[in-house]
């Protein structure tokens, strides 16, 4: 396995599992997008703001992050409007030392949530029984992607 | 006026003059470009490199620059393909403590030439009289702005 390579999956959620931590908000908003998939972002999360240039779609995909202080990220994110993301990520502990991200999202994507896995192996992956509270599974579906749901919207059909 | 307003007049040059200066190489890619004009370009300049952020047409135009090192510089370069401008500017004395920037192209738009002329006031702007060496005046032509240029090329019909 190349390293780099990340194993995931994606659900939707339909209710707000009980316990939550307070979890952490986050901001993500696109200043411009390239025909070629080229990205440029900015994102706070928690205190943490960062401008981040992505490629598109590659073998090799390049990604270079930058910190920018608060007085620039609010410069920048007024440049933002209409694509753009906000939710709050909480951190929810699974069985055999995984981890949901679940992220709640506000504004305009209201009403929507995700939840994301990460594994250690393919393996891995393909043995885990999903816990009653995700709901159903959207690994790969695009429109599901943070780029999409900034520019798009929540998706009419969720499945 | 208010601060910041620049006067500047645009002019197509046909023959490089004589006794030039070495003049700066300048390379600038665009990353991305958003339909509502925000863009982000990496630039260098001599030896300094800057990651650019501007926001389109507006009233209060919002422009952000950041120093990136040579590394970052060229990795992000290599995400601008098809969205270049190179040239070498050189500086020409002009009467009347005026300074004309030659900009000679390179790659893609090899062959072009422009030059501009910034002016201490819009009287001063109507008061100069070109000297021979500058060509046809594209003042406000969007064809030859630099991002036209680096996504669409040298305008066939130049005029």
């Amino acid at each position: 396995m190349p390293t780099g390579v990340e194993i995931e999956r994606k659900f939707l959620v339909q209710r707000v599992p009980d316990g939550l931590d307070a979890g952490e908000p986050i901001d993500q908003g696109y200043l411009a997008i390239a025909d070629d998939g080229v990205e440029v972002r900015v994102r706070r999360r928690g205190e943490a703001t960062v401008l981040t240039v992505k490629s598109g779609p590659a073998m090799v995909r390049v990604e270079e992050e930058m910190a920018i202080d608060e007085r620039r990220f609010e410069t920048l994110w007024g440049l933002t409007g209409g694509r753009r993301v906000s939710k709050t990520r909480h951190l929810i502990p699974l069985d055999g030392a995984l981890t949901a991200e679940l992220d709640v999202y506000a504004g305009a994507l209201e009403g929507l949530l995700t939840a994301e896995i990460e594994f250690p192996s393919v393996a891995a992956s393909e043995a885990f029984t999903p816990p009653a509270w995700l709901g159903p599974e959207v690994t790969g579906d695009k429109r599901f992607a943070a780029q999409a749901l900034a520019l798009h919207g929540r998706p009419q059909d969720e499945r």
